[in-house]
């Protein structure tokens, strides 16, 4: 096998590799149990990083073209060819099965129990309530049917997002607010205003899965702190600073995915501290706020948004279908990332903007979150506890929201536990995907909201059974295949 | 006055050099008549080129704080000072201004009349036909206000694009489409898709304001060549690709903004050729395609979407509010532009997507097209009539839609009849929004849908009668004053 990276095609490196070796599959060079080179080789022969390898890896693996064997290396398949045959490049549906890999994993509907999903489930949202809003803004307001939005996002909604953040302690003015086309956008925006390709950003461990592909996407050099039940390591913070010098630090504060942790006062005061000391931007992701009945401390309260960017949607609660989240930050920030607005999108939708803002003003949104949170209380205690009679680790006890963070204490690797779980009519992730560079894990992000559901229960006892994975020396073999 | 520019601090140097500037008419040393240096000098002074140069004093003529004379430069503003209190960065409405300052010349609502608007008039829209199709998905679909749409776009809404296209000779299979949040979110995904930062791409000059301000975002060195009456002039493009190696060269092929115009079938082969021989990618953008009752020839029919990316949308005659755009191209370029699509805003809003499918499939929207089509036309032809009476010039006969791209003969700087217009009540933009690097213009863009108000007349009348700008030597004084 002999590949040729093209560095000025534009096209990822990781797409290259995969492409490749699938035409190298497809050659019939490759029988089934052919032995690719290790990660290390290939990316020394290829001259690049080890990175794209083994996301081009993960990649040929979920597509059943290539399996891990524990501690010897990556096969072709048995199935690889069959697998081809059924989501080759000729088949045109194969692009939006790519596209929906990682959705598909978490949210769509189906015949399994979505126990990864990042979402509450339907049947928990307001609908009748956003219905209401429609007909009363189409009713009302026909003209945001038709017209742009302003840049910057709806006045009215932004006063009403920053009388929102001032009960937390953040003090912003309408100007300091910018409507996003969900907290992605948000999150897009930032990045183009910050960084440049070969730029440094830290990032938690494990953490947002679609931030670090948005990071590779812009050539991030993306370096993984861990997360511990209390915020990011600062020990190891400080350490890594010693090392790059990165322009900014992503940090989910509350009910942290996947471990639904929150940052404790010390840890955030220190955070700021090196921030100041480092001269970073800290980007404070902040989209679970309103799981959350008693406030804790936000980074941007301490700060005032000067080192701080902070981020919030109603994605999470509200509504997905209309893409509604924000940036707060300093007056400069805020207009430089609304001219980038301008320029990559115009604006936002007038009727979205118009949605969100009657639910909020009606009082109806809040009636709603008193009874989301009570639910969501009661889901989360109710599944700590059957993971704990289960004989299952917890990451931390979750302060609040929807996820849990929990492993099987002798399972190494946590694609047996997907394994498992699938065999329980159970859809869940590996815990790679939380992690910056898809290292394996041995835990997994449980959805406490479908977690009381008898094949959920199901999994939680039978995974317990699981023997260790393969009995080559030492427990880690997985993880030893795939980093090297 | 000294400038330091900071290549390291991600901020743009248009706005660097703007902040510095203010800073320094801030401080008084500036008093009101004190001389800036040359643009040339600047440029060299700092060692950078001369378009942030020329953005930055554009920018600060814009902001009042500094003037160009013409034929000797440019010169701190008698009312420097009061505008910088005014508008200074101390003022918490100021971000939103800038962000706005596009935008508020084109379509926002106001009491001059906004002759150079991008869009119709609201009247003109079916506001009920969208209202009776939000009540209509509420009340039977009312999961998609909840849910996140699929990342490609909605499966039925890609399928009724398909068939929209199918007409105009473009076979596309429904993977071959991604819908995206407007046509705006279509040029940026296609790109990043396509560019880094350093790579060329070639547009019209004059063309698509917005997309000039996009390019420079991403670094991408920009070059114009002159949109002829019948598409881009392939002389100079010949000539351009034997200096330059764009990526991609950038074509409004059908009723072109601003001037009106449908690329002819012989220089649709030529830049297919060319495309071919050059190996660059050509995007097509087709947003007044349904402005269109004969069909002409796409060069993405003629090329099938070998080279050819595609871009349609629904802003410009449905709703601008529902921000629905799309993307036609071949399967690998679709899949790129998706994944792209998801890291960067998962997808798009489910509702916009199920109301934009209900009117298409209802039928309603032909019926609104077959009337805007006869309204747009009977302006169109009205306008032109009034202006060649008033003794204008066209730069060519449109061939449909909204857009005039006129001149009065004698008139060599369009900022004239910018300042003969307001005292008219009118608003227009200086030609200059619509070329790649803001070079003076003599041309502005007329929207005849405004064109038919008695003060359009009185400003076209009065237009004539303009004394030609200054006696200094050289007709182009504002010319050299802007480009030396």
């Amino acid at each position: 096998m002999k590949i040729e990276i093209d560095r000025t095609s534009g096209v990822p490196m990781t797409e290259q590799l995969v492409t490749a070796m699938e035409q190298w599959i497809r050659s019939r060079e490759a029988h089934a149990g052919a032995k690719l080179p290790s990660i290390r080789q290939l990316a020394h022969d290829c001259d690049i990083s080890r990175f794209p390898v083994i996301e081009a890896y993960d990649r040929l693996v979920s597509l059943g073209l290539i399996e891990s064997r524990h501690g010897s290396g990556f096969y072709v398949s048995g199935r690889a060819h069959a697998a081809l045959d059924r989501c080759g490049a000729s088949d045109p549906r194969r692009a939006e099965e790519e596209s929906n890999y990682i959705l598909a994993q978490f949210n769509h509907p189906g015949e399994t129990l979505k126990l990864g999903s990042g979402f509450i489930p339907e049947a928990w949202r307001d609908m009748e309530g956003v219905a209401q809003a429609v007909r009363h803004v189409a009713r009302t307001d026909p003209g945001s049917l038709i017209d742009y939005a302003t840049p910057l996002g709806n006045p009215a909604l932004r006063e009403h997002l920053q009388s929102r953040i001032a009960p937390l302690g953040i003090r912003a003015e309408a100007s300091q607010i910018l409507v996003t086309f969900g907290a992605s956008q948000a999150i897009d925006l930032i990045v183009r205003y910050m960084l440049r390709a070969g730029d440094t950003m830290f990032v938690e461990d494990p953490g947002y899965y679609n931030l670090f592909g948005l990071l590779k996407l812009h050539g991030i050099n993306v370096v993984g702190i861990p997360r511990t039940a209390t915020g990011p390591d600062i020990e190891v913070l400080q350490s890594e600073l010693k090392r790059h010098r990165p322009r900014a630090v992503f940090v989910n504060s509350v009910f942290h995915n996947p471990t639904g942790t929150v940052v404790a006062p010390s840890v955030a005061f220190r955070l700021l501290q090196l921030a100041h000391e480092y001269d970073f931007t800290i980007v404070e992701d902040d989209i679970y706020a309103d799981f959350q009945a008693e406030t804790t401390d936000r980074l941007a309260a301490l700060d005032q948004l000067e080192r701080v960017v902070y981020i919030g949607g109603l994605s999470k609660t509200l509504s997905s279908s209309l893409r509604i989240g924000f940036i707060a930050a300093n007056r400069k920030a805020i207009k430089d990332l609304g001219d980038i607005k301008m320029l990559t999108s115009i604006s936002g939708s007038q009727f979205a903007e118009a949605v969100a803002l009657t639910m909020l003003e009606r009082g109806a949104y809040r009636k709603f979150l008193e009874r989301l949170r009570r639910r969501m209380t009661d889901a989360l205690g109710a599944t700590t506890r059957t993971l704990e009679e289960n004989g299952w680790e917890l990451f931390a006890p979750p302060a609040g929201g929807k996820f849990v963070w929990a492993r099987v204490p002798h399972i190494d690797d946590s694609q047996q536990l997907v394994e498992c779980a699938g065999a329980c009519d159970v859809t869940i992730a590996t815990g790679s995907y939380f992690r910056p560079h898809s290292e394996p894990s041995p835990w997994i992000r449980i959805n406490a909201a479908y977690a009381l559901d008898p094949r959920a229960h199901a999994f939680f006892a039978k995974a317990r059974q699981l023997e260790p994975a393969g009995s080559e020396p030492g427990g880690h073999a997985a993880e030893r295949a795939l980093i090297d």
